[in-house]
């Protein structure tokens, strides 16, 4: 019961690594939305394996097919089901994983939940999941598309490497143009550089992805519960391998004083309230405020490397567990289409929500 | 629809800052637990304003009353309705604000979304609202005591000042001593005099609290959406002020390489299997296992201070909004026990949906 | 977890009848409703005991406190609190139930589900919990009847005595003229006598409510799951000592052919496509077509009853269960505002659902 | 967001009639459970069209396939994943309906709550979907059968034809033996002929299917919304063409008294509290309390026949609608299998929620 995200726009994913299929259901999208699949593959493509030498060499062509939900071209308001063939599995690869607890990995906490687990490329855990994520999210993007919103992450760190400006001073279009997906054509050649370097060394790093969206009307997010920072927070910490969120001006925030801190109000030219500053991160009170909205989302190095590690196995045995299989040296590059779903599907479930907050 | 948290230890809270009363439903708290209210009543303590001159100075007793869902002492696996009377309310202070929208706080959205809003103290967006949070924590701390866990945060920053120590360096149990619930007392003491000299320059600083929670058993948390750290994040970022949750090695884990940042397994004397390090948090795949869990919530500088702001009213017009009433200078260690409030839902629900987890 | 009903105008409702109060909260009722507190109260009167001598004879003025949600007179979007204190427990009369299993009653099941009970009254399983229904309902009537939905309930059948006339040759109006809530007079009249023989012999009697719903928009109720008439059977299921229940032409339809059975469809002279027949009680494939909405409940007779009746006790003990306390001998005409509440609360959810069936 | 049922037990299905194919994720369902798949396609064939004259001539394997959540023979805690393929599909056959409203089918509520609908063989609204609801009733069926629960279902009433027996004099088993599912021989006969007379006619009857639950433990089901009967009542109202529900006594019961109605208590020769007679149908309170569970179920006549029929066309204009296609004279034959997996999930839900009812 826990594959499930949203309120009304509400998606359910399944899918082991390994096994025949992965794929998502969405329950609650509105009736009457063109639903291009020629985008939604496009974002899959951005999250497949295989796209430059810094990407795992894993071959999946994830392409999708649609079981339900669309008619003539349209969301007719019922479920609609994608699901994606898992075509090159390896599935021998693993198999000296199958008695032993990788460091890192779910394969313990897996193995003790639920007393037995799918070995195979992680089962469950494996982040191949997010795949069905992001041809969701490609749906939720098509709605938000018509109301103006507009939503583009980007990789602002790896390891050390930081790209200092803020995105205000960035041509963020320039993201989709290299590997990284760094939108510093300088940084990301160095970023670009220093993955490579690990990947020879058998090792990984983690990195920093940034989030802008622009375009949110004035009202998205619920009071209490279900803010849209707590809902952006959750969406993002659930994504495999991230350690951290903040939003607006985030850890750093918390050195400031308010008087320096605070968003001040003032009415622009054309009649409409903004602030001097974003601070918030376009967020007051758990609710969009017009302003851009602004999150971080933190990804550690990825836990299989091309080493040995001393581990133990399912019976509590030391063992050593060799690096084999492919795997990601760094996973921001890939994870920034996998944020910029998550995000999609936070904002439309609030959109739809915020449609029933007055008479 | 928003002021609903869990999915089988459910709370519902209710209430504005001025109005009758604040309060919370607990549906799906098991039968049988001793239900303490001695307990509850000391958890709401720690968390009443008035506790000493670095805290706002409004003054409620934060009594709470038993509605329902207790018999003789236990709960009886119906319904518990907590609730606590505002008592001193000072409306007159806040009448000054109806027309005007304060920076950073949630005036102007709640105002644009909803097309009105209690503005008496903030109404339903004041941080009052936490104290129904604290007092259905108190009842999940009830419940995990008898599992044998246990929950403790504290104040690591305050401003820039930081306790450089980690919490395995420090003792817990200190942090209750002193009004700033820091462990460290030479530590406590410099915020303390820092967070008095901001409070008399009528002005405010953030912070960052971190939680440390033993106990815990192998298997809490959910695949996918529903991890324990997603559901700690979005229960933090859901208080009021958070900018940011990390768990773990967090934001700081970036930098590291999967060599060093994995932890590694071994089985201790006992035959359990553990981890040499803990970069993981105790969680790993979104479940506990079975280290302590370990996170960090960063707090911005409250929206309120003592000065004069520009701002604009209802009407897009420029004003100049001027601090009155009472605030918090620092939230943090009111928010202490709001953060162990928060963790101790999010695992009271976790531990009951973790028992359906196997046939 | 189960005191909660709806998706996004969704109730918890909490209390126990011997307990300090009852309540509510409605979280997900939209802002800037006008809360009309004179309706809410004569709503709750209609349900209340003592109105006539074939009434329970408990004396509770049920009188309602709001205490969260609504200010200046109108719903703010943030949840609505409201209880109701219990004043007239006399649980002295219920002490010797602490130890016995009342035929037909909630007791055995109850305490060993739970491994308790609160005894005094039914505890949780009272019909008293249905006032904080009828509260919520008559909220969710106010938002209705914005929209031009009426809701009227009236009891059609006690014991054997049925009322024969089908809704449309009735004038519904006069259901609240006679204490049984029949619209047609004479046969009132000869109910009443009959209801207050079975009090004089200490027995009980069933009954049936028909309810009908005029100016529901088409469109209302969701496929697969929540059909309109789905959610109804559930929400009228879910009152105590309801038996069964049947929408348009229900349980008789049975015996019918597709050739006679099936609403013909035609356009009236304003434009509006219509049914010749209403078979389907207003309601095709689970969603309102915008002809009247049509269905029965039936209530079994009182299981409590000024009689001996052989039980045993939670020892297993052979006992003799002794009628005291006070009850109803038919159930039916304080049923009517219940079921009216719950058809009310089914039709605001879905009202508010089908506000996102489309883009 | 209404395709989905269960709390913990969940099932989202998906689907048109004639689009590639139906499915369900069950999203809950323990880790552990020995997957049979034999058993499920059992329960699928049982459902499937053309099994004998007086059901659907069209031809539908309905194999199934499964897509995640089973690994080894075993589930997994994860989602699981089930599809079937629609093969026989004759879309022709539909077109002639894509302008035209069929007399009591879901073509006109659709298409203006829509605003479109993919109107081949029904689309969503189709009675096929209750194939995938089969599916994961019989994965439900078998954690129930390890509790030792057995369900089953049969048909009792077609047209005025009534089987007058109670299920205690009835050897249930007969029921599979013949074509139109009635447990006794000579009154399946006479079902079979007049069904099959119907069905020359091109005309189609309703009917009534009861069923019984042996084995459920005491203590399923929740109090206040979610009881048992409640649950039990939504799952059969929301299958298509069912009018009306009862459990126990039902409609008849009205006419009771409660000195006869009562089911007193004694206490067996085993020492289990049991209750002489059953008129509550196995559930007291909304909780089972270990007798027989006990329900019936109305399904109307069949919308589509073989006749012609006066309607009006998505413009509002008069057409004659013809019937053609496929159908089922009479629904009930195959309507068991629905109606015994819709119990199954309702069980399979609240047995698992009945283990979080105590600490």
């Amino acid at each position: 019961m826990s594959s499930t995200y949203g309120t009304i726009f509400k998606i359910s994913t399944f899918g082991e690594s390994h096994g025949p299929a992965i794929g998502v259901i969405i329950d609650g999208c509105p009736a009457g939305l063109a639903f291009d699949t020629d985008f939604i593959q496009h974002e899959l493509d951005r999250r497949k394996p295989g796209q430059s030498r810094i990407t795992t060499q894993r071959r999946e062509a994830d392409e999708f097919e649609v079981l339900s939900g669309v008619f003539e071209g349209y969301t007719q308001g019922t479920p609609i089901a994608l699901i994606i063939r898992n075509t090159d599995q390896r599935s021998k690869d693993y198999g000296h994983i199958s008695e032993q607890f990788r460091p890192s990995h779910a394969d313990y906490t897996y193995q003790t939940k639920y007393g037995s687990r799918d070995y195979r490329g992680g089962g469950r855990s494996s982040a191949r999941e997010t795949a069905a994520r992001v041809a969701a999210g490609a749906v939720a993007k098509l709605m938000l598309a018509q109301q103006g919103v507009q939503i583009t992450a980007y990789v602002s760190q790896v390891g050390k490497l930081k790209l200092e400006k803020p995105y205000s001073e960035l041509n963020l279009a320039l993201a989709e143009e290299n590997a990284v997906r760094c939108p510093d054509p300088e940084t990301a050649e160095q970023m670009f550089d220093y993955i490579d370097g690990i990947r020879k060394q058998g090792d990984s790093v983690g990195g920093i992805v940034d989030c802008v969206i622009k375009g949110a009307p004035v009202g998205l997010g619920e009071p209490v519960f279900d803010k849209l920072h707590a809902e952006l927070g959750k969406a993002m910490l659930s994504i495999n391998a991230v350690k951290g969120f903040e939003y607006g001006s985030g850890f750093a925030g918390v050195e400031q004083l308010g008087s320096t801190h605070n968003d001040e109000f003032y009415t622009d030219e054309s009649g409409r309230v903004r602030t001097k500053t974003n601070q918030s991160g376009g967020i007051q009170g758990g609710i969009s405020n017009g302003e851009d909205i602004y999150f971080r989302t933190a990804f550690k190095p990825v836990a299989t490397i091309m080493q040995d590690q001393d581990s133990v196995d399912v019976n509590g045995q030391p063992v050593t567990v060799s690096g084999k299989g492919r795997h990601d040296p760094c996973v921001v590059p890939r994870a920034v289409p996998i944020v910029e779903a998550m995000a999609a599907l936070v904002l439309a479930d609030l959109y739809l929500r915020n449609k029933v907050a007055k008479v």
